[in-house]
């Protein structure tokens, strides 16, 4: 007989999760979560594909019918969008600025692509010159791809111009939404992206596990021309299409449970409007940055560059970053994200993602801080930050 | 301002899962999927990462260090257990005799190998001098590769015989392990099985969305012998386990709620105990096989070679598959899988798995189906497969 293990592992403890993701979960997501599943070929379910497909193309801006979510993390979303589109020898330019540049590098460099990177310092987005610099070095580009908001960084990258340049060599211009889906615009159709993926752990706020992408009429041709077949199985969007499309022919079992959260979580999105979804990311945001800056802190991403669910503060000189999460955690019990690569040490993460983006979770971090950074040597005002932002808010409240 | 969407999708109406998987999940699990989230390197995740391991090598029957949850459903443990294994040009021999063989073929051939197919009809076993036939048509056998329980037909494959044969090739040997983990014995370290994958939503009674896998010391060798990246970055097991391992780092960010479910499952799984368990999928499935039987129905895999949590049956002929399995649905909220590739019209596959396998489903099945098959013109006692199944149950009784 197996000894059942401890039982002092799970529940978990509460944590206000203000990292790069996942985020606070909505309670009518949690409920969905626990709904008692149906197979996934049961009418009932593909009743709820149907609304999920309609739902996640509101989302993206875009009438794509090929809007789906891929049984995995966002990872997965962004291996299942490169090793459909790209086949051995095709040239990719990769815009690389952070930790999902790098990655997007290493997964086309695997599907046998040949990577031109457009690259920026961490922290700083890729400038038109640079696109143009990298696909200058091609004869004939099959991708262009940009991070929308770079995670790892904090970093918002313009997409506008980049989208002409790409068809204007050819190329079907690719995006990483992960991070920004839900928490500011992200306009398929109109910004003419021709392949997208996201994750539902941030903006979204639903828990990881899915990853939504939509291919337009120029990337289902390119799919329908390979001229072999999808290197993986599980991500082949020539088979997937065939489950999630009319056909209802079997592929994988679909993560029901996950697919029951993304549903509702696409309804709580949707019944706040993107418009009132998108300022409410932005005033937390402001406010945040406000309160930083009150405590004397610095952001590490220039204004006009910076992200709204995703803020990047520089710690300060002879700060201990991990005693400080540290503690956030154990006596505050708040999550926020250390820095990566060459950030690593030198930022913190600070996540205002979907439900996590609320004024009382900024003030809530902003007194924490206020707290902890004078014990390790930093000389500030405590309470000063937690007022800043209280100020943003009245003011906000004002004009409305 | 976005329209939700029409709220009569969700939830979905109640189910009794008695189908190829998604099975009844345990009302424990389903309160742990709920369960508010905590990042995906927060020490409480940690924590219950190092127990699910524990966990999942119990169940395996292992010591295998690298045993672990693949953030994906069965097909993704399936592709992810064959591409960090082959590199292109190695030779495989795949035993196919469904669906899974079949897939696992299409999947190895995407990864650059030779594939040789061991195969026998759908609906039997494969032979030891079958598997030596392929075995003889190899140069340098990589992998060979059985699945222990064929859920497209409901065999069960013996597995000793063929891992000696591999292992004298010097080949290692690999199993799919998806629909028997849980239900009937698997023991990856005493068979001498070099690597396995699972799936959670099988009869260990979890939602579909993680696959269990696990590599021994010779697979890992083969691992870190690899003159070449794996292909498929989100499955690429030498990165996995540095997150899953002491180093901790991060990979993508793991399907933190699913997680949650799979530990709480794998917590009931072994509370029952290993053997209890086993012998109730197996009197589940001999008192099903007596019901239909005495309802006049034939089974289609030869005694023997039946697997207990997955029970083909012949479709009576004049009897309407699709009708049958329709009212099933509609009138008694039970679902049932249909025959898959040259079985589909011809079979039922009635899955009894981890929670779906309980005496009041087997005689709620079976009074539907002695109510429905009257009305299809199929001649029979309608009440004959409830009392055949309760006479199993009471000898079963007597003599515990």
């Amino acid at each position: 007989m197996t000894v059942p293990p401890a039982s002092n592992v799970f529940p978990p403890p509460e944590r206000l999760l203000l990292g790069p993701g996942p985020s606070e979960v909505h309670p009518r997501v949690l409920a969905a979560l626990a709904t008692p599943l149906v197979g996934h070929l049961d009418p009932a379910f593909i009743a709820l594909m149907e609304e999920t497909k309609r739902m996640l193309r509101e989302v993206f801006g875009t009438t794509n019918e090929l809007t789906i979510p891929i049984s995995g993390t966002g990872s997965a979303g962004l291996e299942a969008t490169i090793v459909n589109l790209v086949e051995p020898g095709d040239e990719v330019v990769i815009g690389v600025n952070g930790v999902f540049g790098t990655r997007l590098t290493d997964v086309a460099e695997r599907a046998g692509a040949t990577v031109v990177k457009a690259e920026a310092p961490w922290g700083q987005a890729i400038s038109n010159d640079t696109i143009a610099a990298a696909l200058a070095k091609t004869t004939k580009p099959r991708l262009v791809v940009l991070v929308h908001a770079e995670t790892s960084t904090g970093v918002w990258q313009p997409l506008e111009d980049a989208s002409r340049m790409a068809h204007e060599r050819g190329a079907l211009f690719v995006v990483d939404c992960v991070t920004s889906l839900g928490g500011c615009p992200v306009e398929i159709d109109r910004v003419d992206i021709d392949a997208a993926y996201s994750g539902t752990q941030k903006c979204l706020s639903c828990p990881p596990g899915l990853s939504p992408v939509t291919f337009g009429p120029r990337a289902v041709e390119r799919l329908r021309a390979r001229t072999r077949k999808v290197q993986s199985w599980y991500l082949d969007l020539t088979m997937l299409e065939k489950y999630w499309g009319e056909e209802r022919v079997y592929h994988h079992t679909a993560p029901i449970s996950m697919n029951y959260a993304l549903y509702e979580a696409l309804r709580v999105a949707l019944e706040e409007g993107p418009e009132a979804r998108f300022a409410r990311h932005r005033l937390n945001h402001e406010a945040l940055v406000a309160g930083l800056e009150a405590l004397g802190l610095t952001m590490a991403v220039a204004v006009g560059e910076r992200l709204w669910m995703l803020n990047s503060v520089r710690i300060p000189a002879g700060v201990d970053d991990a005693a400080v999460r540290k503690a956030l955690l154990d006596e505050d019990h708040i999550e926020i994200g250390g820095g990566l690569g060459p950030m690593k040490g030198q930022t913190w993460r600070i996540g205002l993602m979907g439900e996590s983006s609320r004024p009382a979770n900024v003030t809530r971090l902003l007194a924490a801080l206020g707290r902890l950074l004078p014990r390790q040597g930093f000389a500030c005002d405590g309470a000063a930050g937690v007022t800043a932002a209280e100020q943003v808010y009245a003011s906000a409240a004002r004009k409305a």
